[in-house]
């Protein structure tokens, strides 16, 4: 068993620093996993990894499991965690996918029922990935009796009638740490927030429909199923929401450079 | 990810053997693993994997998982998957346990909708386990709806009125390969049998509840929270088909010694 994290890497720095380092410990607090570094240990030891690999843009994975110990379903105390961490290269903000949209199916809601806990046993998430690639889709979108919980590998959004919907956060969904700040910046953009549960209709009939992730900051949706969503091309507010979001990041990476 | 099975070891020899065998393959499948090895081939290095252990009594734990490759979340094919196995010593026959008996709690079911794959994606029964052991419990059954669904880590049976009752295979639960040799025992013993799906309430009121698994053929539960069931003993029928069960074990290591 073990907890893991992917945060964006923008200007050579890791963005989304604190939402990261408090969403990795209430999850290791939740299935018992004490961390074994410090934070200033930890956060020492991922600039360290980036600088080592002379990153500049891209995405950190990394992965606390429990540790070395027997085979046994309740959790063993009092041993050492294993920390594990790389980096990888990816264009976040030239991302090709921010211009074109990207497409997605509806995918059967198959996970337990902590999806809050970010951890490695991913099966469920897999097997519902396989599905989308089977389908030449980009992402699913997980239902569960007629709502849309989240994106297999995202958080979803719609908007309709210039209002954002986003489902509150809950033991349903991951604890999305980037759903905060693109609820904030829709306001900017005059847009009214609305956080509840949506349905498949509603998807369909959305007049913008995107999702987010670590290192895809905003992409829009521009096909589900086999229906265009308006019509075919990334509607105005993905993009606004897309540039304000890489904006902020890049202010935030040019902050945490200095500490 | 990963599929696993556990198999008893009697006499030094693996038994369960085609169940195992059948599972195993049917839960690659459905997750798109492929065997790296023929059947003879795994029997052979399971064999040499026991007698270097000079192993005569305990259980063998058997691993299959995708295979080195990037993280994502589809499924890559055409990579080897990695076989690990280990063996360890456990008393099966002469289990203290199965004299005393053991005691379960309820937990809530929070597994994924395709319980039947056996694969390492285990934190939701970890979760539960730790619910068990912090209750001083040595099993806990999981309830849905009011229904049980099955054992954290084993079968779960009741007996009413020389009745048995085992919910029936789906998705729902794991294939459990020793059911279907209890319910034909059951049978031996004039016992009626019913397939379906047992509640919290017919445990509590149960002439008997047991227990299987692997390594633990036909444990007796006698106590459920706080309620004893059978006065705190282990019940005849339990007694009888453990025998049983066990009888048939030997009868099977003694066959597949010759092999």
């Amino acid at each position: 068993d073990a907890i893991y994290e992917v945060a964006p890497i923008i200007d050579g720095v890791l963005v989304d620093m604190n939402e990261f380092l408090q969403r990795l410990k209430r999850n290791l607090k939740s299935i018992c996993i004490d961390l074994p570094y410090t934070q200033d240990e930890l956060i020492a030891f991922l600039k360290e990894l980036i600088s080592k690999n002379k990153l500049k843009e891209g995405g950190l994975y990394m992965q606390v499991s429990r540790g070395v110990t027997s085979r046994d379903f309740a959790f063993t105390k009092d041993i050492k965690a294993t920390v594990m961490a790389f980096v990888y290269e990816a264009m976040i903000e030239k991302n090709p996918l921010a211009t074109s949209g990207v497409n997605i199916i509806f995918v059967p809601e198959l996970r337990w029922k902590r999806r809050d806990i970010k951890s490695t046993s991913l099966l469920a998430q897999c097997y519902a990935k396989e599905m989308v690639k089977k389908a030449k889709a980009y992402e699913g979108f997980f239902v569960e009796n007629s709502y849309i919980t989240e994106g297999i590998s995202s958080s979803a959004f719609i908007i309709k009638n210039k209002t954002l919907i986003s489902k509150p956060l809950s033991n349903e969904i991951l604890l999305a740490i980037r759903r905060g700040k693109i609820l904030r910046y829709a306001k900017e953009f005059g847009l009214k927030v609305q956080e509840r549960a949506f349905t498949v209709k509603e998807v369909y009939e959305a007049d913008e429909v995107f999702i987010s992730a670590a290192t895809l900051p905003i992409l829009a949706v521009v096909k589900v199923e086999d229906k265009l969503i308006n019509n075919g091309i990334v509607g105005e507010f993905s993009k606004k929401l897309r540039e304000r979001y890489i904006k902020g990041m890049k202010e935030e990476a040019s902050i945490n450079k200095t500490l």
